[in-house]
């Protein structure tokens, strides 16, 4: 197992930190408890409080703290970042679980295989007749939507980028060190050159390599900015999922004449092509209709789970994990937890 | 639109609280921005605080506040909680996104779509003398997994039951109201007596109905404690996932002579089964072995993404998601982020 563990850091996955024979017993002990048994799961991880250590690696001398409450003194980062990390940046738990978690990776591919098997196993051998767009038409609603037929037109797949086929790796853990909320400037200066610093999201570049096989064209839809449309093509090509090209495969914030909706982007996509299956991390980029400002978080969830369009789901539209950032974090208490499903703990004597 | 947010007011899912045509147009229109653009998102969450609402439902007057920082004055909660609420219980964000979100709805239902998909579309029809168990065998490693021929066994799908068949809203209503971490004595009294504040995770009911209609024998494999077997058993039953019975189709922690793990009780199953499909929200669901203590985060999620097991994402092991609690919560700034993928702001002039 340890030779296997070691085997594994060189993995682009596995990252530059791996101090497997390295946990001191005691703090060892505790991981199995708690990772046994994921009932107690939070209660020992507040306990678990192990010593700093530090391993050689490929990469340098790595640093690892368990159960760390602020982050190890930081070495060539930035002083703002420093100063954000002494004050405590702790690694938020959203972001544990999507770039951290053997969780997140296996959903990821998960979706992706659906993608792929549905692309290689379902599309390809259906008659050409049958085929129809997976974009709703306009004048659709989620409760009637509406599909157009697609002709002759080649074959599509439309994917977000952002936490949907690359991973932010390098935005997110600056966010990360120097705490605080989503910077808009920042995050554009990252588009701009942040290109070496994503990674793909696991299993897509299985999922889209199957499909160019298949001669499924691969067409990206994204609210990056058509500013920043040359460092994009290269971020998705350092990610091994490219080429995308900006104009033809590649469709960004300002190409559809400034509109922030991603409907008229994937309209004008499908009258070029039979777009047989879009992927995503928003709700939005299937349609711009879950963004209606008069749903309530609950109606949205209803509209995703009830509606004729949840059929959809592993069924032409695909969804990627994120909760980091986006339109799935709003709600209050009454938004999230339906009133009929409260429960008072009967030690406390109130029913 | 005001009318299909009307009639799903009544779906389970949609919750008690939907303020649909409510919202004042200010706050509204602020939403629509957020929404449109998700990279704008979180830093519009922080300025779009719009005044409480209140709305009449079919469950009664709600309060409906966005962009709370605290909770409203409980009404009808415990005095520990309403002390809690008032000292700012605002929810997780790692609940809203499970929870509240449109976006963790269609990922679930994509989920066990695939797993029905995979039961009735290819399990079903395949030679028996093709089929091998999905639980590793005793003896395997993540780099060397081993599955056994299932022979004449009859076929099984073994499920995970918390936050992979129910959503536990009584008790993380409760915590969240709380605030604080996970108290395992109040959790055993959740098991005890919270049977009907529970919901189905979305698509699950569906994806059993058919593996049982297809003639697979849906079985719960839960470290739930076996003291509440008969309160679990009815929380399957008030979610619709049911009939559940202790000992034949429900195994808890205790069954096996008390280990914390789970790969005893699969081994179990599987001597009487042939297990074609597991479900659940942590690795441990399907293999003890990743929570060998010597792993690190980043070498956990590397097993997951690349040792031969990964294969069998969607394809026998089928994951949910959870960021709320359990093993994927783990890691600190250098297990979350490889350090080749770091990134300094070029506006802060240090490259």
């Amino acid at each position: 197992m340890i030779r296997a563990v070691a085997a594994l850091m060189l993995s682009p996955l596995a990252g530059g930190c791996v101090a497997a024979a390295a946990i001191p017993a005691v703090a060892g002990s505790m991981i199995v408890k708690s990772q046994m048994d994921k009932k107690r799961e939070r209660r020992v991880e507040v306990q678990a409080a192990a010593p700093a250590q530090s391993v050689d690696t490929p990469e340098g001398r790595v640093t690892v703290i368990k159960g760390m409450t602020a982050l190890p003194p930081p070495t060539g980062t930035p002083p703002a970042a420093a100063a954000a990390a002494a004050a405590g940046g702790a690694v938020p738990e959203t972001m544990q679980y999507l770039y951290g978690s053997g969780e997140s990776a296996g959903l990821s591919m998960q979706a992706y295989r659906a993608l792929a098997d549905y692309l290689t196993k379902n599309v390809v051998y259906r008659r050409r007749e049958t085929l129809r767009q997976v974009v709703l038409s306009d004048g659709s609603s989620l409760n009637a939507p509406l599909f157009e037929p697609c002709g002759a037109k080649p074959l599509a797949v439309v994917l977000d980028i952002d936490e949907t086929a690359v991973l932010n790796l390098g935005y997110e853990a600056d966010a990360a060190r120097r705490g605080g909320g989503y910077d808009d400037a920042r995050w554009g200066r990252w588009e701009a050159s942040g290109a070496d610093k994503v990674v793909a999201v696991p299993g897509a570049k299985a999922a889209l390599d199957a499909a160019r096989k298949a001669g499924i064209t691969v067409i990206f839809n994204s609210n990056r900015s058509n500013a920043n449309a040359t460092a994009t093509e290269a971020a998705l090509d350092h990610a091994g999922l490219g080429p995308a090209k900006h104009g033809e495969t590649l469709w960004l914030k300002g190409d559809d004449g400034g509109g922030s909706g991603k409907d008229d982007r994937r309209w004008a996509i499908a009258s070029g092509y039979c777009v047989v299956a879009m992927v995503g991390d928003q709700l939005g980029d299937f349609s711009d209709l879950f963004n209606d400002p008069r749903m309530t978080p609950a109606a949205r969830r209803a509209f995703a789970a009830t509606s004729p369009v949840a059929e959809l789901w592993g069924n032409g539209w695909f969804l990627l994990p994120n909760p980091v950032y986006g339109t799935g974090l709003k709600g209050g208490f009454d938004d999230v937890f339906p009133t009929d499903r409260r429960w008072s703990d009967p030690a406390e004597g109130v029913k």
